[in-house]
This record gives C-alpha cells, sequence and structure tokens, in this order.
C-alpha cells in the first residue's frame, strides 16, 4: 500500500476486420488496477485512426456512448496513473502521431532511465516535446530509424536498442500492430488469441476478461509484429532477464499468470516462507486485502494457524474526500477496510500485508486491529525491506520517507507501527517466488541490473 | 446476484454544534452497498436546511468542493438503488419540505405495502405528489399529525401506526434529529456515539466508517428523538418482530451487526448448515464474491475441505459497457469475477452463493469455471429456493424470471446451471443463522408477517 | 439594466399527435431573454408525463440527444431567472405533480402577492411543500377544487379567483392544454397557430421562432383550454387590465407584440417623448444596448438628430469571470459594451437607456464614452425613476440602492452618474406608449392596482 | 454568413510580475468573435509554464475557479474556429513544447500555405506530428533555428522567412514574449499598454476590453520582444501588405481600428458605395446583423433613405438544436434571426448583407422579410462576389457550394434568393474602405498576393 503502478497496455488486431474498440474497452478495465488516472484508446480502420483518451476510470471515459465513436478492426488502449499536474490530461495514452509514414500510435508500460538524455539528443536537433511522456521519445527514435529502413518493425527493432530501462510496449502503424518488451523483460506482456484476432495485454487476467485465450508471454526482446499476412517474430536481442518481483508481490492481480507463474502461487509462497522465516504462535492468520490475502493463505497452510477474514475492503471509496475539521481521529483508512470485529476479537492474529512504504498505514491498521479487540497483532511482510528507488516504473516515495530507512532496525519499526512482532521476507528467499533467479529486486538490495543515473 | 437493496441511511446530531456533514459522507460511503443510483444530505443549522442530492455514487455526488456547500450541527444522508426511469433524479432522498412548522427532512429505507392506498387518501384530500418516493407519503402522515399534537415526536408517533409495511426512517425537523424503526424491525437501524454526537446507520459498519462506538439497535417499533436536551426514546409500539433474513444472507455488510447477530456469523453458520445438509466429496470451497466468501468458509470448517479463493472480483466494473456486437461469447460475467485458474485446476470444487435467482449467472459462472479446468462444481446456496415476492424492500424480478419457479425440481435447476449437484440451505433451518425466530422468510415461504397485497 | 425578468412559458398541443418537444426547444430559445438560470419541459403523450429540468441555457440543457429523450403531442416549457441559492436546481419548472386525477404538470410566470398566505393556509391543512415556487402553490389550489367539480378546466377557473397577484400560467392535465392568465394581465401571453396545432407563449416572438401565426393575445381573466376536441375559451373573469409597462420599456422583445402594441413601437413612441420633454442640441443619438435602441431611433427621428451605434456589445459574456485583483480599473462593463470610438469622438451625445436602477453601471458607461472621446453626455432615461418595489414578478433590488431614492433631486443623481444633462420620462406620459390606461406604473408610482401587502 | 475566421490570438507581458490571466481571459472573450470551438491560456511564472485548453467558449472554459489555476506574469491566449473531428480538443491552441531551450508557446492566427511542405520536410528528418495546427509547424521551425542563433528571438527572425501564408503570431519562450506578423499583414496584430505591462491582440476592441491603451499596429514583417528589459523590434523584413479586406468587411469587430483604419468606418463606406453603384428607390434601409448593419447606416446617409431595424439577432441560439422532423417548415434562420415586422411591413426594403456564400441562409431571409410584410426587398452586398478559395485563414466552402460560381449571372442568384434586385460591390472599387491598395482581395479576384498551391 502507498506504491503504485504507472500503466497498463491492451491491444488487439482482428483479422476478419471486425470492429475490436468493445474488446479493449473490456481488457482495460480488466488491467485498470495498474493505473486509475486516465485512460485511452487509438483505433485503426482503413489507414484512419481515431482515438480518445481522458482523465478517469475505463468505464467513465468509455461509456458505450463514447465508445461507439472509436471503430477499427485494430486497436491498442492503455491505463496510466500519475502524479498531479495541470498536463496530466495531456500525458494521457496512446500518444498518437504523424510521421513520415503516416500515423503511428503507441502505448507504453514501464520507464525509461534515460529518457532525458534521448530527450536532450533529440531537442539538440530541434525536436520539441508535447508531453514528459517516455511515448514521445519512443515515438521519435521510431521514426528516426524509419527514416533509413524499408518497414516499421524493423524501425521498431532498430530505435529499441537505444532505449534504457523498461518498456512493455504497443505500437500501431497504418498497416501493423507492434508488440515489443525490452530486453530485460522488466513489465510483462502476453499474447493471445480470441477467434481470428491477436490480442496483446499487460497481464493475462486481461486475455480472461476478453474471453481469450493465453498463447504465451512475449520474450524479453521480443519484437512480435501482426500484419494482414499473420503474426510474426521479427527479432529477439538478448539481455539478461530481470522481471520487476514487485510485480509478483504487489501489482499484478493472482488470477493473472506472468512468465509462466503463476501471481497467486507466488504469493502464497512468499507467505509459506514467512511462516518459516518468521513462525510465531498465533489463532488466525489475515491478510491485509488485496495483496495480502494470499500471502495469508500461504501463511496459514504452512503454519497450520487458520486463515481468516480480518478485514471487509470497501471498494466505493473515491480518491478525495471532504475531512472532517475538528477531529483528531483516524477515520479515512477505517473506511477503506474495517477490521471484522467477530473473526479478530479476543485473537492473536498473524497479519501479512505485502510490503512497508513509509510505515504510517501500517500503524493505523494495526491500531484498528487492536481496537477491534485484537489481543496481538503479529505483522509479516511478504517482501524485504524498501531502501531504494525503483528506475522503471514503480512510484516510491522519496528515501527519506521510507521506513525501512527512518528506522535502523527492525524492532524500531515494530514499535513505530505498534506490532507486537514483525518480520519481514529475506532478501535471499526471493527467487522461490517465482523458482527462478531471473528477477530485478533493485528497490529492496540497490543492486539493478543495468546502469542507473542516481 | 441479481437482486438489490433499496436504501441505506445515515444521520447524525451534535451537542458541540459542529459541522457533521464529512461524518455523513463517510458513513453512506460505508453503506454504498445498499444504493448506488442516487445519494443525498440535507444538513441543518441555526433552523435552516440545505441540502444536495444527485445521481451517482457518494463520492461522485459529494466531493470535496460539493460537500463544503453544506454545514449543520445535525444532517441525514440516504443512498438508493432504484429501477431507471426519467424522475429517478427528483426522487433521490433526503426528501426536504416545508410545512407548517417549518422544515421536514426525510430518508426511508424499507417500503409502505399501503403506499398507494395512503397516496389515494391523501390526494382525496387535495394532496398532491412530485415523487413516487414512500418519504413523500410519509411526511404527509407526520405533516397530517401535527396539526393536531405539540410535538414532531409525537406527530411521527401518532403517524406511524398508519404506515404498513417497512421503514428504518430519518426525520429531521428544525430542532430535532427522530429516528424510527417499523414495528416489525424489518430493516436495521443503531445506534451509536461519536464523541458529543449521536449517529444512527442502517448498519454498525457505517458506525465504524466514522469511529462512533456501537450504542445498541433502535428496537422494533421504536422512535427515538434527539434535541439539544438530549436523547429520549418517546415510544415503542408492539409487533412481532420480522427481520429481513436476507439482510444476513446477501444485503448486509459482513462487518455489521445486526440486532445482535454479526452478519458473517450468519454467513459462516449458513455454510455450515450446508455442509450438513449437503455434505460432498470435495477438495476446495470456494465463494462468490462477496456474499458466499464467509459461507464458503463457513462450509469449509465443517466439512473439513480446504478454503480456497475461487475469483477475482474487479470492482472497477461500471454499470453499463459496450458490448462487442458480432461475438456470442458470454464475457461480461467473466470481467467481473474471473476463475482462480491456480486454484481451481482439476479440483472438484464445492462453490457456495448467497441465492440463484434467474439463475443465468449461476450458469455462466459454473461454465467458466469449468472452462478453467475444475472437474466438478457442487453448487451449494446459502438460503432456501426464491420462490415469492417481496413487499417489504428488496427488489425481486418477476416471479416468470424466478428459476426456482420456472423449474420444477433442484435437479432441473441443476441441469440448467449445469452444476454436478446443487443444495439449497433448508427453510426450516433459517432459524439458527440468528438464534431466533423473529425474522421474515416471506420471499423463501410465502408467508409474510402483515398481510400483503398480492 | 439591473433588473430581471423571472420567468417565460411556451407550450403547444398537436391534434395531430406528431412529436412538439423540438418546437417547444426553440420556443424557449426565443424567450430565453426573459429567463436564464434554469429551464425544463414536460411533455405528454398516452397519459403519461416525462420531464427534464435542469439549472442552464435552453440550448444545453436541451442538446439534441438530451431533447430525443422526451415525446408528447402536448408540451408546456419553461425559462426561468432566480436569485442563487442552494435550491435553485430544485425550483426549476415546469412542476409535475400527481394528484387525485393524474398527472398536473404547471409552468408560471409571475408573482402570487399572497403566496405566502396561501402556503401558510394549505399547511395548515396538512400540506407540505417541496419548493418556493408559486406553482406548487397553484398545484394545490388547483388539486383542491378538482374534488369538487367535474373537469380540471373547472377546478382551474375556481382556483384562479384565490390566486392574488399576476400569472401567465401554462397547465397540462392527462388530457389538456390550459392557459390562463392573471384578472389584471399583468404578464402577456398569446396564442398560435401551426399547421395544426395550437401554440401558447409569452412573448409573440417565440411564436415567429416556431413559424407559428399569432391568433391573438389572451385577454386577462381568460382560461383557454385545448383537448382533442378543439380549443374553448371555459371562463373569463372581469378585473381592471394592468399590464405591466416595463414588459414594453425593457423586458419584451421588440419584434413582440403584446396586447396589439408593438414593443418596438412602444420603445420608438418613448424615445420621441424623450425628445419632446428633454430636448438638447447635440450631435449623436446613441442608445444602450438592447433595450435603449430603439428609443434612441425614436428620439432621432422626433430631434432630427442623426442616430448612430454607440456600442459594440458582447454577447459572449459568460454570467462570472475571474477579477484581476490588483487593479482598480472597471473593466467589466466595458466587456459588455465597448464605445465605438468612431462614432462618439468629438461629438456631443444624447445616450438613451431604458432605466437607472443604482445608477453606477450609468456612471461607468458615461465615462466610458467621454474616454471614448465623447464631448458631452446628455442621458435620457425611457422610463420614470424607479422608486418602489415590484409585487408581480420583476426583481427589483432593495429600495436602498435604488439611485432614484438614495438622491433627492435629479440634479443630484445627474452628478452622480457623470452626464451633463439628464432627463427621465414624465410618470404622466406612459399612456402613450401602449395607447391606453390599461398598465401598472407601481414601481414608479407606488400606486398598485391591486392591494400589495408592504 | 456562413464564412468562419480561424482565430484571435491574445498576449500580455507585466513588468511588475503580477497575474496577468484574469486579463487574457478577458481578452479573448472580447475576440470570441473569432471562433468559438476551443480556447486556451498558457502563463509563464519563474521560467514555468501553465496551461489549459478545450472546447467551448472562453466563459465556460475559463471559470474563475479553472483561471486561477493558472498564475503567470506573462502569458498567451487563444480562441480557435475549428471543422468538427475527433482530434478537435487536441487542436486547441496555445502549443505548450518543450524544446532545447526549455518552454515554448505558440499561439497562431492565420494559414500556411507551404504547411504540407514544411511538414513533410521535418518528417523527413524525423520529426513526430501530434496535431493538424500550423503552430506545430513553426514550432519545429522556430526549434531547428534556435540550434544554431543566440537567442530565440533571432531563431524566430531566421524561421519565419521560411514561412509561407498568413500568420500573426503570439511565442512565449521562458522569458521572452514575441510577437510576430507575416510580411504581407494577412491578419491583424496590434499593441497595447496597461499600466506596466505590454498586450498584444488580434484586435484592438480586446485591448479596450481590459483597459489597455492603443500604441500601435504591430507591422507587416515585423518582430516585437518584450523581456524585463523592455520592448523591442528586432527585425522587419519587407513585402508588399496585403490585408485581408474581409476582415473589414465581415470578421472584425466594428469598434476595432486595423491598421489605422476604423472597422466600422470601412463599412460604412461599403455601404455609401452601394448606394452610389446600386441605387434603388425605397423607404427603409436595414442590415443584416451583425455585419451588415454599419453598411446599411452608410447606404441611409448616402441615399437619404431612412434607416431601422430590421431584424432581431437571437444571441441564445446553440450550435445545434434538436430539429422538428415532420416539418418542411425552415424554422432554423428564424430562431437567429426575426424580422421586425413594425417596421419592414407594407415597405420597400434595402436589405445589406456583407456577403453571398451559398445564398440558401440569403434566400430564407428575404422570404422571412416578405411573409412580415415587406412589399419589396433589395439586396445589397457589401462585398463583390465570392469566386475563390482563401489560402489564408478564412474557412470559404468548396467553389462548388459557392452561388456566385453555381449562377452565371447576377440576376439569376437575384432569382434564387428571391429578391427585387440585387448589387455586389464592384471589386475595383474595394480600395475605397480603407483608402490604400494593400489589400489582398483574392477570394473575390482570383489573384492572390503571393503563389499559391491550387
Amino acid at each position: 500500500m502507498g506504491l503504485h503502478e504507472e500503466c497498463g497496455v491492451f491491444g488487439i488486431y482482428d483479422f476478419d476486420k471486425s470492429n475490436v474498440v468493445p474488446y479493449v474497452v473490456f481488457g482495460l478495465v480488466a488491467l485498470q488496477h495498474r493505473g486509475q488516472e486516465s485512460c485511452g484508446i487509438a483505433a485503426s480502420r482503413n489507414l484512419e485512426v481515431q482515438y480518445h483518451k481522458d482523465l478517469g476510470l475505463v468505464a467513465d471515459v468509455f461509456t458505450p456512448t463514447q465508445a461507439k465513436t472509436l471503430d477499427g478492426h485494430m486497436a491498442i488502449g492503455h491505463v496510466r496513473y500519475s502524479t498531479t499536474g495541470s498536463s496530466v490530461r495531456e500525458n494521457a495514452q496512446p500518444l498518437v502521431m504523424n510521421y513520415k509514414k503516416g500515423t503511428l500510435s503507441i502505448a507504453h508500460n514501464g520507464n525509461l532511465s534515460n529518457a532525458d538524455e534521448l530527450r536532450a539528443y533529440f531537442q539538440d536537433k530541434g525536436a520539441v516535446f508535447q508531453t514528459t511522456t517516455d511515448s514521445e521519445i519512443i515515438a521519435y527514435s521510431i521514426a528516426r530509424e524509419r527514416l533509413n529502413c524499408s518497414s516499421v518493425e524493423e524501425a521498431v527493432c532498430r530505435a529499441l536498442p537505444f532505449l534504457q530501462g523498461s518498456y512493455s510496449l504497443l505500437v500501431m502503424s497504418p498497416r501493423k500492430l507492434i508488440a515489443a518488451r525490452d530486453p530485460h523483460g522488466f513489465r510483462s506482456l502476453c499474447i493471445g488469441k480470441l477467434d481470428n484476432s491477436y490480442v496483446f495485454a499487460s497481464e493475462s487476467c486481461a486475455l480472461d476478461a476478453v474471453g481469450a485465450d493465453f498463447v504465451r508471454d512475449i520474450l524479453p526482446g521480443e519484437v512480435v509484429t501482426v500484419t494482414d499476412d499473420g503474426i510474426t517474430t521479427v527479432k529477439q536481442f538478448a539481455a539478461e532477464p530481470a522481471k520487476c518481483i514487485f510485480e509478483y508481490i504487489y501489482f499484478a492481480r493472482p488470477d493473472s499468470v506472468i512468465d509462466g507463474v503463476s501471481v497467486l502461487k507466488a504469493r502464497e509462497i512468499a507467505g509459506k516462507l514467512l511462516a518459516q522465516q518468521h513462525p510465531v504462535d498465533a489463532d488466525l492468520v489475515i491478510g491485509v486485502p488485496e495483496s495480502g490475502i494470499d500471502a495469508a493463505v500461504g501463511f496459514s497452510k504452512e503454519s497450520g494457524i487458520p486463515y481468516g477474514r480480518g478485514f471487509i475492503k470497501n471498494s466505493y471509496v473515491g480518491r478525495t474526500f471532504i475531512k472532517p475539521v475538528q477531529s483528531d481521529r483516524d477515520i479515512g483508512v477505517m473506511l477503506k477496510i474495517n477490521p471484522l470485529k467477530e473473526n479478530v476479537t479476543g485473537k492473536r492474529i498473524v497479519m501479512i500485508d505485502d510490503s512497508i512504504v513509509r510505515g504510517t498505514t501500517c500503524a493505523k491498521i494495526v491500531k484498528a486491529l487492536k481496537s477491534a479487540g485484537a489481543k496481538e497483532v503479529h505483522m509479516r511482510v511478504a517482501s524485504p525491506k524498501f531502501l531504494w528507488p525503483c528506475y522503471f516504473g514503480t512510484d516510491i516515495p522519496n528515501r527519506d520517507n521510507l521506513a525501512a530507512v527512518n528506522y535502523e532496525t527492525t524492532e524500531e519499526i515494530r514499535d513505530m507501527i505498534g506490532a507486537d512482532s514483525l518480520g519481514y521476507l529475506s532478501l535471499d528467499s526471493l527467487h522461490e517466488l517465482i523458482g527462478s533467479d531471473e528477477y530485478c529486486n533493485g528497490c529492496f538490495s540497490g543492486t539493478y541490473p543495468v546502469e542507473v543515473n542516481r
């Protein structure tokens, strides 16, 4: 809690030429957890691109009336989280541009770590930028390469090596839908099949949402192109895979399978590991919804302590609310997740959360549990200590705000949040979550798979 | 799934005269599950009432900016579900009126079974009605009695005996906040205390949301009045309690305690009873979110079959969506709840849902589970067969649409929904959910606690 | 400038049963000058009434999409000006109610001077009021009478004698469209014919807008009913006509003809009279747009001094604007009407305005003219001094704000506004504007055609 | 009627560093007649630029709340007319970009006749375009030059020679406000002074609106720069002036003075010339509002035939309206301008309009006048025949739609519009309107001041 993913992407190409926009709407709703600030869809038919994007949830931006204004046999969509600012609406994606060869629409999930350098490079050549998105940089990169090669997919392949950082990318040219994933595979991207269409999505749960069958993940460094002639992998450049481990711990939906690993399973394993690493005598294991729940189930199975619901989550809570002025009561958190007194009263509780960022929310939840009658609250955290920034798309607060930075010892953090005991998942057990070493744990270890500009 | 509660109410009176509107906003958000179509708040200060109401969720209608336009040391709020119609906005509550003694604001949860007769009665005396809400009828009833008695609370007490059906009512006069519950206690209503304020809410979870302590439920037939002089119970008229059993099964939040019975507990008992009444050999018990989950936990505990999450619910799904035109695929349900393949594949599943209404959604869910790899799906329903209309505020489809009416036997329904076995909770075990016979089961039995106009 | 009309009404009944809503939209746009705060339409077909109303201009509230949600072979509409307040939206008209005999929709232009007494009367009988509009009182009055008579038109005829003050009224029952005008005829109301429809409108310009032919004015005290059987005058009760003279001077559009008198003509006569009563040696006559223009033409014709445009009016000016904070410049007025330097520089100007209310705007305009190079500005006012309140629907500021009250002599007012000379139209020449004595000049004389509650 | 200007620009630089945004709002409202589709403002303070733009009128887009979100000691604004399309919102101006030297904000009025060539040129170098506006091309042009020179104003001066066509331009760099006008001076642009600020506006009426004093017109080919150090003219490149004559005839407000010529005066002269070139025996001269009115006054003065108002214009008419389906009546035009029966009945009318485009609206107006009782209608057109396209920013329909193209003789056009006589202003008298030959009459003559790509 307290972290934000930046984006989700969804695209589809239908060989039967029927209108695919409704599917993109469904797919984006399934990816809404990856970004709630703005969303957009660009649809292409007969070489013409229409698009609509705005601030708001998919269901609000793409009402049936609005969705009907778009039509295309191929389309890409995007959901986005972003920090507030006057240019928020302008930064909504997909970005639709005209370059030498017609339109170019781009939806990007990730973060270019050399964005500033690339922007400066192009500006030195006279370029102007209208947004602060990486997509615009990617567009320039593709446009530049396109001048010297014979196809847009080749241009994409030539452009990508210049991009450092993370990207799961959908690019739509007048006749082609191209999907690409950075060589480290930081962010997920998979392919599905629905009738006579190919579907691309940040997570497999979005394939389910449109009734598509999962085909496979796009490989790190792979560029896939769909045209009327079919689907082809045009290139793959090698690098050491470094999937964002935090996708499994927090961002992704438990019903998604990413790079062959079930998110649900990864969380249950995290819970199992916590039970092994930080056992405790208790009556009930509960999870902080949503991402702590499956780890709690894993902890329960390993420890034999029964699992139960600890909280009811209110999904109607909006972004901002009027606050009672005269009160020092802390009622905001309770509005979002309310302890289930019936379950927790009189019990010694093991509470699993995905992570501790600032620690303030944790402290409130622990306090709420005790107010609800919990005798003891033993907090277990399904990730190691958060100590370092992410350069690949996760919005982590400034280091000065991180609990694990501000408090020297785990004991001090435990004291601050008011728990009876506290245990973090150990850094060296993270590989067990996904059964391989092909992940990035930079935010925990400070060691990144690529050089970063600190 | 497929049924709708009609309303939720929330009110507060602060002796310290601070602005209570923010608390009402919080309280209504906590009650949002009881009605999502429209909402409103009326606030009173210095004998003047301001109000705002509109279509939409509380978080959208009462943005911080909008909420700040209201101020009062007492206030009542309302969330409402309603069928679509041109006059929907006009029917939003609270209803604010001027009568002989000043303003009268009314928020009503329930359904008057003699509304037509009462409306005709008043029209015969020259009354005009601007809405189709019961609140307007209640207003006329109170206004009429107020002519012949010395206080508004007395007028309320005189008026209530004329109202048949269900009502949990908040009434705000220039100086008083009055809460009343019908003599059968069909709908819930409870009292809380927050600093120097009294709080009234349809469910106790809304007290938690504002940080208030639960004091007690308002008794069936009780009228409670708060003025500057304190809180008084002005009257109580007797009748046989007949609480809506469906509040426990489906409507209420599991973290609410209604008339001394934990909703969570009632659901777990329903699950336990199902395990006893319809045992089955299986690998996993899952619940259809949200209301089937706790019954699934109960079934698991009783049967020893492990509980697990069967679905991921998408809380971002809006009311309406553009539908793919050319497809006969049924992707809407999957967008809302997606089976967790990891958990269900290869398993014999017990699936608990709160009820079967039309049966069409059930059939889709069963099919989705099987597509996700479930070997068997044994459906258990945490309520008896739905056979009759409700006259007290639950929006049940026409009998012609009810599965239990359209199919003669349970076996036929099982066949229709595609489950491997099907079991309903027995009618005569319902009392075990709440530990008493003081409930209404009219929708299952066709026997109602009061005479109804069929 | 500075005064406000309260309302305009428009109704239509089509014997061919085609949808009349588009005509009502057009008619209301033509009457928009009579009220810009809110508007609404109620349409009836097959005994059912649909309605929509909201804050905003007709073109914004009744977009094509919105207008298409309404359908009816008869319909009434309303535009309204009102003071700001939280209940503004609730007070939008038409008011649609259900009474003993079905629906009753009412659109009212005017002001009941005994509204408080009537409201109290009905409240004493137990009535509740949801708005502060006179329409609700009228509804109660009709509903009460309807209990003891055999038709709605008879009920209207019986109810009207209890209403004091001004009303031009459209009432729609399930089968009938009724139009009524108060016995003094304060506010205008006329009948037109369009193909096989009867049309009713506050001003004849709205008949022109829909292509209808003017038939005649509804007489003071007349009640006209249209049903499938045709149009009938069901009653007429006598009183001394007392048309609002300010309709001619300021409110109505110059292209309207009210009670046989052209508004344009009346204004030209006012100008002619001013030239006779307050002659001056000058180079150019200009009018303050819009209502001063025709009087200026009249002054020019009578005096022989050339007429010219003195200002350009900006019709894009909205209700509220951000104001430069640090400036003491008075740029708001200039944004609305900008002097035409080309015309006024170096000239001795006669400037005609319809009235002086507070005098502040006049002062700014005079100053602006002088800044633009006018050598002299001789102000002529096309009405007598504003000294008294209006009880019949004109929104006049409190007496303390009236220039003619605050300054003892015309010379003092002239000094305040900075004009070189100032002349008002004499009170005893007002009758020449309309060629009869059948008018109300209460706001100038303090003498009203009926007793008023001061 | 039937033609559209494309844009208006307004900018201000305050040496005292106070917030100038409110002035820009006022200025844009005064220029609203030049574009009603979208508007925007970019404001700069401390090297940072904030902007807001959207579809809608200035008063709707820049509500006080919205306007307060912007702050700057310099700012530029834009109003825009455009054809409908999905990308309309994206094309709103000012365009705000980041280039090598920081932000660059551009507001452009005019039309580049070599836009396609320039766009292709930049695309050939790898550029991407996100809009279809000329501003984006201008931005690229400036950015390119900025790489090789030492100041933004020098970059502007270097870039402009590559732009062909018309432009009145405001450019805001981090520290400078630059105003430029194309070497032919097609579109107007003037400088004003307000306290310690410099103001730039498309028309002088906008200076009046903010209380600024007119200083002078920017010369064709002049580039003016304002910085903290004051105002400087950095360059002037020569070309034959070719001001758009249609600004005087139709687009500009009569209270504006453009390049030393009063728009009002120019129109009166057009009327005078018409009276000389096409005299007629008649009773009344009227003008079609707004732009025909002053020419009518001129005709009246020259001919001695009295001037009078012929129509009332309804300024509340929105863009789109629901249309009565079953009617073949033509009521739309009458809703906008309604003949003043009182003035025209029984009279021989001279009606002046600014131009005839398609002729359909003219025909309706003539018909309406005759329906209103006019005995004869003699149409006089304050411009020559419309025969050719404009390449410099006026939105003229395709030639196939022009009346003067479709009908061979004036007599045929007269017959089509139903007038009793018809006379156009002669092409060779146009110079009398502005007292010089420095104008472009390409749309009448087909002869353009620069080579165009037909």
